[in-house]
């Protein structure tokens, strides 16, 4: 058995430092293993203390009579590395560490956690500064949370890793009240050794597992993480991750929080999207999503029909799901007419959607015909059913009826609880039907379920032959070695002429026709426009005596004369973009954004991780494209010519593989601006920057 | 006592259709007034039962020892109306009409409806199909609501309004689970007789309430509604509104529920902005924000203390308040100092924010010091508190140690619940600490404690002598007419000249000098584009020939030849926007966008309703251009020349006089596009659109 196997399903557990006193968080463990029924051994080891209850308590860690599964450290951080040096001697599989005052609080905490690190050998760690880990498919409660002060607590197929301890309380005592079952909950906190991804790995293996969810402050190692989802998607688990740092003040908060270094969220977001993990908004949707896909359901569109027997509540969630981008057609007339005969001589009208049954609905008979009407309906991927204040005396009248109709059909229904009445969600939801008290959760769980079907379909990665950049030299390029070598990468450039002299600028302008551009040519002066590096609208009339003026100014504010010139065509009736890469700890990423003034103040940019091995394929490109709110500009918006879209998705391609290619040898790339030019002309890069590192990096 | 004080606090109660089982819907009014504890006589009318409980049972209403203030009607849809009848003809304030059927089921039931509203005569008339109302300052409960099952409701300072009956119920337990107050809560719906406005007005005067929460689905009488916020604003109570039809399906499904006309929701938008009163942007604000404002606290700004013994909650706290804008800046030096000498030995490190106390933060006395520092410092403008599990165990010794310094200060404390503990929220929330369960909630309650705190200093209305506009025609003007109207109002127009041929074309082009534009003039072809009625780019000598051509091609696509033509000059330099206006059964609104092709598909576009009197006031003209997200565009961005910003100012207030002074009489206007100039060259309307009711409409 592996040593996390014997971590969350240990025969033998001690606790070191371990209180008689059940009052106490060092009393806990002891107490809450034997409350929650551990058949295996609990051996408690306190120097001061002989028995806790009917347990022997021992001396020291030497004195055990066997080897312990797992050591659960209650010692203060200076000493709870003795403890754990005396378990890895014994052979123990892994060591819980509770304390604090490690890496979160300082240089002087990381020293400790190195040295706790050393003394646990080969033994593996979890933690420090967690509240420790809870296996309900087998009772075993390995924690000293507060929340585990409750009496029960459903198990069911939800496994919950968090990297923060106290919200492993607050996840499964807000579960356990909405009857919310889960398999097992990992708080990795610090991650000394024992991380995220060991236990997303676990769980992807795990039977008693199938949906899995993630409270996540910083991936500390994404090639790990990737490798992790990628088995519980093939185990056909769904991965939801709720991801703190939307803001520059959580990140922060994060940061001081667990001491780890904070990507960028919106990586966090590519990198999600990439591997298809479903990212929860809020800390809400984290229970919320999985609650819904643990059903197993499957959510084939976007159409709602919704059930209820009082207005307001009806109302209120269509509406939100109406925001989102759900729909909630009117029932068609062959479902009408079937929900019409359910009742006599009322005064609902069933045309309607959200279909209200009024009092009728209460009559049990009436609620199963609407629930069987509904569910068969072509003209429905998904049914939600609004229980209202008549539901709080008899919680069951409802949950009977919506459960008999389960096995009819494979669409999602889920259920809104209008009123106070935590009965009602509890008692549905451990019937399998979904129940949430907000319309935006109603709202979050449909969505969920929609990415949950979308996104077994990934994009594949492009791979293409190395391409031959042997003279590329190491630096910041010029533009035109720049574009050089986008050229090698198949990136077409805009007509140009490197120029030294008047003379010779004339004679370019005069060959390349039209009106031209003419710029310093520089590796080291990367914003020509801002030192006077940049001239448009000339001809070769004009451009001799600009070339000279040009040349004092740039002079003037540089303190260096140019030497070399650039004389461009001017392109036009083309649309502009930028593509670009960033990358950091989690990995590179393509970016792409529409150009021009107005575009920029809405930021309308969209980017992609690259793929582990290989560039962006063309259906990920054009995706990105899609992306952008200026996609219309592209695609004959308002009798504007239809743009080169597929000279373009090539040219982002080809970008990503040179990324892709050069890998850390690329500091920097951009082409900005790139023109795309009515279908069939193709597209041009009009100027570039490219940083590269020494071949040797 | 008005009618409608005698509906909210009678000395007696009719209920008709009483059933004297308490099981059954026509069974809980008398059941729930008894339970609640009313004072006065209750008055069961049913000709087949004798007594209800202790009750006498009168036969019919004829039959009542004394004249009732309320009847509540519990007959169905067929016979209500006579009971209201023969209420009304006892003299009766008002009847509570429970029934459905009316208006929200279509033809029938609006006649149904007529037929009540003349049963009642002077009598007013709380529904038809309402749930009724419930008076918790008093212990009045004229309601067979399900939800008042439950044994007790605070009494407090937040008073509900409810368009929908269901909500009210869920309003009603929601608000007791948590130990928040309310003082009435009334249930509208059809609003056949009295409506959301009558209850507003009402509760504004109210003593026992201190906050007014409406539920919305539409108002139906925008003017009654602007006077009776009025009042509450001038009584010093915040209104806070949540108005379904966010969505187009949330907005259909709330006409099918009520039967009323729903406005734009954009225009509810711009209604409350323009009144002070609060947007909920979902049900759970509803309760979440008049939780806050009841405390009385103002927000003076956007600083946030987060104190916690958990750090994973106060980061989520954190990161949802950074998304929002607040900021959660670190304790100052003197903060952080007497936040450090509270403990000692402790690892926990005090110098950032969240506020991380660890365990210690369970002791009273530190926690106690922690929040005196943290109010006390000038770093905050607020305190959230994070309450963890262990606060579950003893919820008092939180829940006293904030209540305990409550009074050193006047920022606004809420407190965030982390695990599932109904108990520990209920708590704080009654001792004056409104507590949340979810971040967004934190984040919700603090936003509109800041909005209640700004929306005090309404804009002032433009007032200005009407505007000599005599000879103006009626109907579709063309765009030299609508210029013309704008000039009066003082809007300047491009430069330009009338021409009926191409030779007094080129005379108009030369004398314009430069590049000019030429165009159809019509009173009936508004898309003057379309038929290719537009040329850009001329000047003297090919103006003349392209106005031959020009009249041929307009003459081809609309069978008729244009014999005249506007001459303009061609702005350049300038930024280009739109005006125009909406109107609505709220009222006229002034609509303002930047114009352009990007622009247009970021709907970049900015609204606000005129005053009842007036147009709009500079500094509202002013926010306006302010909310556009291209507004740098305006305001020098990446070296553009910084537009008249004054002028365009003037030019939105002029507008918006020009529609207050003309009223019902103008039916469409727009200067489509109006450019914007750098300072001191002012504006340029460039086109034009009016349409005008006949003037004796």
């Amino acid at each position: 058995m592996s040593a996390i196997a014997r971590l969350i399903r240990p025969h033998s557990v001690a606790v070191i430092g371990a209180s008689a006193d059940p009052s106490k968080t060092s009393g806990r463990p002891v107490s809450f293993l034997q409350k929650h029924g551990f058949s295996g051994e609990i051996y408690p080891v306190n120097p001061k203390v002989e028995r806790i209850g009917e347990l022997a308590c021992y001396p020291d860690i030497g004195a055990l009579p066997r080897v312990p599964d797992v050591g659960i450290v209650l010692l203060g951080a200076e000493r709870a590395h003795l403890a754990v040096r005396e378990l890895s001697a014994r052979g123990a599989a892994a060591a819980i560490v509770v304390a604090s005052g490690y890496t979160e609080t300082g240089e002087e905490g990381a020293k400790r956690q190195k040295q706790l690190l050393e003394a646990a050998g080969a033994m593996r760690i979890l933690g420090p500064n967690t509240i420790g880990l809870v296996n309900l498919t087998d009772n075993i409660v390995l924690s000293a949370s507060g929340a585990l002060a409750m009496d029960h607590f459903p198990a069911g197929p939800i496994g919950l890793v968090s990297q923060s301890g106290g919200i492993l309380g607050a996840l499964l005592s807000r579960a356990a009240a909405r009857g919310i079952g889960l398999s097992k909950l990992v708080s990795t906190s610090n991650e000394a050794d024992l991380e995220l991804s060991d236990f997303i790995e676990f769980l992807a293996a795990d039977e008693a597992t199938k949906v899995i969810a993630l409270y996540v402050e910083a991936i500390r190692h994404p090639d790990r993480f990737r490798e992790a989802v990628g088995k519980a998607r093939r185990a056909g688990k769904p991965v939801v991750a709720f991801k703190i740092g939307r803001s520059e003040a959580g990140a922060k908060a994060a940061v001081s929080h667990t001491g780890a270094l904070a990507g960028s969220d919106r990586m966090y977001d590519a990198l999600f999207r990439q591997l298809g993990v479903i990212r929860a908004k809020t800390f809400e949707d984290l229970l919320d999503i999985p609650t819904a896909l643990a059903t197993g359901r499957k959510l084939g569109g976007t159409r709602v029909a919704i059930l209820t027997s009082t207005g307001g509540a009806g109302t209120i969630v269509s509406d939100s799901l109406g925001v989102a981008g759900f729909e909630t057609p009117a029932p068609d007339a062959g479902t009408a007419a079937e929900l019409a005969s359910l009742q006599s001589g009322s005064h609902a009208n069933l045309d309607r959607n959200p279909v209200d049954l009024t009092l009728a609905g209460l009559h049990p008979d009436v609620l199963r015909g609407a629930i069987r009407a509904l569910l068969a309906s072509p003209t429905y991927d998904a049914l939600t059913i609004i229980a209202g204040s008549s539901a709080v005396g008899s919680p069951a009248l409802l949950a009977d009826a919506v459960h008999d109709c389960l096995p009819m059909s494979d669409k999602p229904i889920i259920a809104y609880v209008s009123p106070h009445a935590p009965n009602v969600g509890a008692v549905l939801t451990a019937r399998g039907v979904p129940a949430y008290t907000s319309a935006e959760s109603c709202t979050s769980a449909l969505t969920g379920l929609l990415l949950a079907s979308q996104c077994s379909q990934g994009n594949a990665a492009a791979v293409a032959q190395a391409i031959e950049i042997g003279g590329v030299p190491p630096g910041s390029l010029d533009e035109a070695q720049a574009k050089a070598l986008f050229a090698r990468f198949g990136i077409p450039a805009v007509n140009e002429r490197i120029v030294e002299t008047s003379a010779e600028a004339e004679a370019a302008a005069r060959e390349l026709g039209g009106k031209v551009v003419l710029k310093i040519l520089s590796g080291e002066i990367t914003h020509k426009s801002d030192v006077g590096g940049v001239a448009v609208n000339l001809t070769a009339d004009t451009i001799g005596a600009r070339l000279t003026a040009m040349a004092t100014e740039v002079e003037t504010a540089t303190d260096r004369r140019p030497h070399r010139f650039l004389v461009q065509e001017m392109i036009s009736g083309g649309t502009e973009l930028i593509l670009g890469m960033h990358r950091d700890a989690l990995g590179t990423a393509i970016l792409l954004g529409m150009g021009g003034v107005t575009a920029e103040l809405f930021k309308d940019t969209t980017m992609r991780l690259l793929p582990p091995q290989g560039g962006l394929g063309r259906d990920e490109a054009l995706s990105m494209l899609h992306e952008l709110i200026t996609w219309p500009l592209l695609d004959g918006f308002r009798g504007r010519p239809k743009a080169d879209v597929e000279a373009l998705v090539s040219t982002i391609v080809a970008f990503s593989l040179m990324a892709a290619q050069l890998g850390q040898r690329l500091i920097e790339a951009e082409i900005n601006p790139v023109f795309v030019l009515p279908v069939g002309q193709g597209v041009r890069a009009a100027d570039g920057v490219v940083v590269l590192a020494p071949a040797g990096d």
